[in-house]
């Protein structure tokens, strides 16, 4: 199967899932949540559930386990959404488009805006532990809310975004930039995959290689996001392209260059697909998903 | 012993608990995690993990159990603080006093409010799923962070700030009144006492009648409130007075005057302490509290 066929039926199967786990915009708080199913269904590409579910099905020979982790992969989706809806804020990149559409504050205002994204992210936590939807273990659960709760927190996503806005407009050193993305872009990726790995009951051996995997195309995926950034237009990206040079933000491409970024998402990704050597055919997914990442830049 | 002896007392238990258990304001997110502190440690009378102690200990002789929430306790601290922060900005209730201090985005600029928010919310998934500081059963701690989750997100908390805002200088009636009180206030009080029950191994009959006793002292809680707004001054409070008029919010005093206000946060806690008549001594905090609640508004 392509990589473009079996993004297109991952991300169906993502969505079923989302419509089916997400609340309704019913009831008293109709309008708030709304709010975050717009942003929710606004058409992004299912990147990290799709990914949690590969990393699944490369460990265990049936689909039974993976399915049984649709309800985490649509968390970590409402997560990335969640961060989305915030990184667009006035307060922060002030963007008002995303996807091609209005972004959340524009359509709904700050104030419910930020009220949405923290219902998203509350909302995640919410479902992985709803035990009508899931039939992992409590200790698979309760590790995976562990996890994707340190990978999008302080020490991870949050933490990543804050640096990124303490330090636009200042010059700072490639390490701290490498810190950023590790963070801001990487740690939820990673995260997606090694939940994937807990769910399917991967070995500590395993378990080591997906994380690996993870952290080697998060780092890809955020070079290649510096890439499109700066070498696409608006209309391309559905988002304000050279946002990154406008708002002083340091990126691969000002540190290396074009031509020097580019080898680095290919090593990236070459990396990555290092890391599944011990894999058999069921990894191929997260293979061709790690070309794919590279592909997005051309 | 007292009831002021008593918070006193737990009070330290809990700012030694977040002491043990909180981040330390080093390394890359120094200053992120330096926000999310300043917050956290802005003296809060930790009124939620108080109430989840609590609970436990009434249900259970010894204190080895309570002990074991003190996470889950200094988790609900962190949710009810990352709710501050938030409220507080200036695209929702734009606040720039907190319990007299200036509060987190006057200090840290709105986007780093925004995300020490975030981080202290998912903190709290991170710190009730940590194995290492938590004893309780995978069981335990997963319906825990379920509760939690669901009486914070779109259902309750955060959902009941978005009708607050959403209803702001609007006339509406009693009914969404009480829907915005019952979970913008109410929902987290109601799982703070839950989740210590959860912990402590409660039966169907003691987890139910503590919820009833949450819900009443969460209305009583939030009657207070309005009173004190109305009727105090910024210096007694610590916060902006008179800001639920200036706002254009309802409130009880609104609906009924001051004089039957005072009856109706009576009446709840008089109904949260009926609620504990199957209860022993060991309740007594439980009842001491409500009462407190009620006296805080005199």
């Amino acid at each position: 199967m392509d990589i473009k066929t079996y993004l297109s039926e991952q991300k169906q199967i993502v969505d079923a899932g989302l419509n089916t786990f997400m609340l309704e915009a019913t009831g008293p708080f109709a309008r708030h949540i709304e709010a975050m199913r717009y942003s929710l269904f606004a058409g992004g590409k299912r990147i990290r559930p799709i990914l949690c579910l590969a990393a699944a099905e490369a460990i265990t020979p049936s689909s039974e386990k993976a399915t049984a982790l649709l309800p985490v992969a649509c968390a970590l989706e409402c997560i990335h959404t969640y961060s989305l809806i915030h990184d667009d804020l006035p307060a922060l990149d002030d963007d008002e488009l995303r996807r091609g559409k209005a972004t959340n504050h524009v359509l709904y205002g700050e104030a419910q805006a930020i009220l949405a994204g923290d219902s998203l992210l509350t909302w995640a936590f919410d479902l992985i532990t709803n035990r009508e939807h899931n039939t992992l273990t409590a200790e698979q659960l309760l590790d995976i809310v562990h996890i994707v709760s340190r990978a999008a927190g302080p020490l991870g996503m949050a933490g990543g975004q804050s640096l990124d806005i303490a330090y636009e407009n200042t010059d700072y050193p490639f390490t701290t930039l490498q810190t950023i993305h590790k963070n801001k872009t990487g740690a939820l990726i990673t995260c997606s995959v090694q939940a994937g790995a807990i769910g399917a009951g991967a070995s500590p051996e395993e378990t080591a290689a997906l994380i690996h995997y993870g952290e080697q195309i998060g780092l890809a995926f955020q070079i290649v996001d510096d890439l499109l950034d700066a070498t696409s237009t608006t209309e391309q990206l559905g988002k304000s392209a050279g946002s990154d040079a406008t708002r002083g933000k340091a990126t691969y491409p000002a540190f290396f260059g074009i031509k020097l970024t580019r080898q680095k998402a290919q090593d990236a990704v070459a990396q990555a697909i290092e890391a599944l050597k011990d894999f058999d055919k069921k990894a191929d997914p997260l293979r061709d998903l790690a070309h794919y990442i590279y592909t997005r830049s051309n």
